[in-house]
């Protein structure tokens, strides 16, 4: 007999034993019936046909998924990815002094906001030359490129710190919105009598040489659901302060990358 | 304010709460990393885009499920459900003293068999009037209404025991089959460097007043797949003995219900 070419995966193997392990522990506390299992295959085949699975595990686990790898490690607390970032966003260009401006329609609605930042690493150092990628909702609470008729890369750019880790980008103010709640996932959180209500977010992810890519959030003061935000994505280093400076909003946050 | 009427359901806030709290756990100790959780998911994604979402809950799942509930409980075991179960099967008469026949094509192929069983109570009683439920593959490894050109209800029926529990059906003998490997479920399976391949088995579903409905599976012993089911469906005291007798095979399980 030949020997064959496998594609075995030996961390899948070791994760889905432990899976495995985990589970059974909870079906023991549990008590999970054989009419609940069914009732919960029933619901997971509709959310898996309906597409909403990426929404449903961004939602509901990945902040857990997180929380298990960072919290109480210096650096900046990861927040969730979520299933709105997409790749291949345009990099945008500044002249010295002046902020990065993102991607936007002429038209655009919203109240303008100046949002700077400054990237260091653990140990101190400024981290220039640092990749910023930046995604975030529209006024009227949608991402480009899901069910919105913005052109597919508003709103979203990427730009590179200055030689002192700084950046400042123009945009606009996000806004608090709801995550779909007609299909599979609505009806959980009907279930669990949750509202579906993220607070205002900005997207950022950076990415420099020697260090583990950043991504992470940023939310803002006084936001009425930064208590009970629905994927549980807000870290209280994560709020900042929006000031307003009579045309425009100005907030700024500073983040620290962990080494590779 | 107006009292809203909710659709709160406090079972799956307790069951949610619960498998959050074991994920954490498995999440600890499998230290998934960001990379590793978005590969999960994307793979999530085509299982549950594809429709196999409860084929692979069905098989790598409800067994656990279903030890956590009922090892070291008297009474028979029970064994997946799986997904190739389908309401609404005709039902089947006989004469007295014959056996009924399962629903089968003028043509069917494979080699005929006769089952008997008994079905009694935990106290000892003889279970009459028990609706039993059967459905199999075919000769080629298919069941019907599921990717075969068979009559939906092909191999499939109901009937009820006599006044002493006893049953006897005749059908054909089940087949070894691969489960669906071309799709995210195969992927997987690869992974795991695992066979695709459930070993011969009738399934079973008893129903009678007073009594937990029971549903179960039979294997024959000597079969090839008996000890690397890819479900883990087989339980010892549901392994029964082929007997050949000429012209076709014979078998035989007692089967005891749990009081509801």
């Amino acid at each position: 007999m030949e020997k064959q070419v496998t594609k075995k995966n030996e961390r899948v193997e070791e994760v889905f034993n432990l899976f495995i392990k985990h589970v059974q522990a909870f079906l023991k506390e549990a008590e999970l019936n054989h009419q609940e299992y069914t009732n919960f295959v029933h619901w997971a085949d509709r959310l898996g046909r309906s597409g909403e699975l990426p929404l449903y595990a961004d939602v509901f686990l990945e902040t857990h998924v997180l929380k298990a790898m960072y919290t109480d490690m210096p650096g900046t607390q990861p927040s969730l990815l979520g299933p709105y970032f997409i790749d291949g966003s345009p990099r945008l260009e500044a002249d010295p002094g002046e902020p990065f401006v993102l991607t936007q329609r002429p038209d655009e609605e919203g109240e303008v906001l100046y949002f700077k930042g400054n990237v260091s690493s653990v140990d101190g150092r400024k981290l220039g030359n640092t990749r910023v990628e930046m995604w975030q909702n529209d006024a009227g609470g949608k991402y480009s490129a899901f069910d919105s008729d913005a052109p597919r890369y508003n709103l979203r750019g990427h730009f590179y710190t200055d030689e002192n880790g700084n950046f400042e980008v123009k945009t606009f103010v996000p806004v608090p919105y709801s995550i779909p709640d007609q299909g599979p996932t609505g009806e959980f959180l009907e279930y669990m009598d949750q509202h579906p209500m993220r607070p205002a977010h900005l997207h950022l992810m950076f990415e420099t040489e020697g260090h583990e890519t950043l991504i992470t959030q940023v939310f803002f003061e006084g936001d009425k659901w930064l208590e009970t935000d629905v994927a549980e994505g807000v870290r209280e280093e994560l709020v900042t302060k929006l000031e307003d400076n009579g045309s425009h909003k100005e907030a700024s946050l500073n983040f620290v990358m962990r080494k590779a």
